[in-house]
């Protein structure tokens, strides 16, 4: 234990708010000593950081699901990581420990904050280190609740998913498989429509970089579209909205499309389709399930098993002083699965 | 019987489809001798049309909920009539009959167009005449099962209704207050706030002419919008997205505002406060709802009946001739109430 001293924690920490997609300047980097935990404590060393759109947002100031990172302050992030002293009884040496680590080398968490934090011990058997921030994460809890509980999907409707690729639409596309639904997804290049298909096992996917996603839905959603799950916003939000089948459900989880804007959200202007299909549209925040993860990690770590899902994460190496670029893949769209951040081997 | 020969039925038929506001250009005035019902065939003679913002949604070519009127087809529209001759055992002559009559004085409803027009008796004491075509008809029926069953109020939570003092928005608002919401309503003008805050018994209405719509939202929903339903969209969808309560659910049931857009349709540029407040945006078409209309007729014509309900239609002379002018009200938001056209004394 006495070697904790001599650490050093290096931190990224929002310098300033921004407008448009973040950059190197919107980050401070700075260091700390590295400090034995007071009783009840614990001292987590990360392991690897979950890099997610939703970060976007937390840089942002004024009211959102959750309070925005303040200026200063070390950045938000999920991640996994090895405790590696504890004075709390529920943790040992040794554990590998999910939780909002932050975007930083260790994290000492009192004990009055430990379940704030939202961490919890999590079980490699179950899924590999990088799963458990894909999958078996916020990403595969958002994509599971998102579908199962606000999408509804019955077998044989057709499930259309943007940002297919990527950690949320991979896992969503795969339940909706594995649940009898017809799934296609949108994604961006030829590389990830094919993996989603050939790999994933969707149906079909359009690449919305290629060509008109109008034409690939009305190919592809002969009867329309039962569920969409959108990650994106935009003009494919628009697209969907022309295609929708009677009854259908929308299920709002993000609009990366619009994250980095500089001018006005560009709202879905096919809205009214709502009203001709007799169609629902809903917001979903993951945390709102957080009492039900634990089934949904076993039904999904399940399918891992026996093989019925896949799981791809793109991992950066480099440490937090890689954060930002490794943040900026997601806007453009460069990132291939669920982006994350390797900060220590072990 | 043999009178019938010596009369004429006036026409008003759709002669060119339109961009922008509908003008008497729009119309072509027809005459046809009136004819005897074919057995089991029953001949109407319209009383009064009710006239609604959804009117200019037929006049579109394109797919919709129901197919557009047909260039060179008589107007439709819903309406009320006698029953004048009949060879159906169903009907008899003398019957106040509610139905798809057309914008023109008689209609001839062979046997098997009688269901497909949707025409029933209907009994003046539940209601009179023009409550038969507001709380009691279609804008009535539109306002019950959106507010109960899309919207799903409970007592306390607050309601707001654009649109208020229209024929949709005044039926919507005093259920919602008979079921104990805070209702809040949003109108044009000092006149018809007035109306729905003393006569109807609303709690607030915000005069969007008058001033701000997000200054009033915050004054009077001080804990949000739980349920607001949207006869309007546009900046004032705009308006209440910003101020949705946590769980909140939209009725999309109109959006005047855009129908007589030469620009595309404006979207909601805050719809990502479905995604922050895990909220609800949802359409609804009242024909979804026929096999219950009675059970919500006969709900509120008790209403009307012990007093808890009130009705204004805004009743506009001059028969079927004075249809196009009628009909530019809804859009100038120049009606106060149902907007009504008489066609027939009696």
């Amino acid at each position: 234990m006495t070697a904790l001293a001599s650490l050093t924690n290096h931190q990224v920490r929002l310098a300033q708010r921004l407008v448009g997609a973040p950059t190197r300047d919107n980050w401070s980097f700075t260091t700390e000593p590295v400090q034995e935990p007071a009783e009840g404590g614990v001292l987590v060393k990360t392991l690897a950081l979950s890099l997610d759109p939703a970060m976007r947002g937390w840089m942002n100031e004024g009211k959102s699901y959750i309070p925005p990172v303040g200026i200063g302050e070390v950045m938000r992030a999920g991640g996994i990581g090895r405790v590696v002293a504890s004075k709390n009884p529920a943790f040992a040496v040794g554990d590998t420990v999910s939780g909002g680590l932050g975007v930083q080398e260790y994290l000492l968490i009192p004990q009055d904050q430990i379940n704030r934090n939202g961490l919890f011990r999590i079980d490699l058997r179950a899924g590999s280190l990088t799963q458990w921030l894909n999958v078996l994460g916020m990403p595969g809890m958002t994509g599971y609740f998102g579908l199962m509980d606000v999408g509804q999907p019955k077998p044989g409707e057709t499930v259309v998913i943007s940002g297919a690729a990527g950690a949320v639409g991979q896992t969503v596309g795969q339940i909706a498989r594995i649940k009898g639904c017809r799934v296609v997804g949108i994604a961006g290049g030829q590389a990830k429509c094919d993996w989603v298909v050939k790999e994933l096992g969707f149906d079909a996917c359009i690449d919305y970089k290629a060509g008109d996603v109008k034409a690939g839905l009305k190919e592809h959603c002969p009867k329309g579209v039962d569920v969409y799950f959108d990650n994106v916003g935009g003009e494919i939000l628009d697209a969907v909205l022309a295609r929708l089948a009677r009854g259908a459900r929308i299920i709002i989880c993000g609009a990366i499309s619009q994250y980095n804007n500089t001018t006005p959200v560009q709202g879905p202007k096919n809205y009214l389709s709502l009203l001709v299909n007799r169609a629902r549209m809903e917001g979903i925040v993951v945390f709102d399930y957080a009492d039900r993860y634990p089934v949904a990690v076993a039904e999904m770590a399940g399918y891992l098993k026996d093989g019925r899902m896949k799981s791809r994460e793109d991992v950066v190496a480099g440490g937090v002083a890689a954060f930002p670029e490794a943040l900026a893949k997601l806007f453009t769209g460069e990132n291939f699965g669920k982006l994350v951040l390797q900060v220590a081997s072990e």
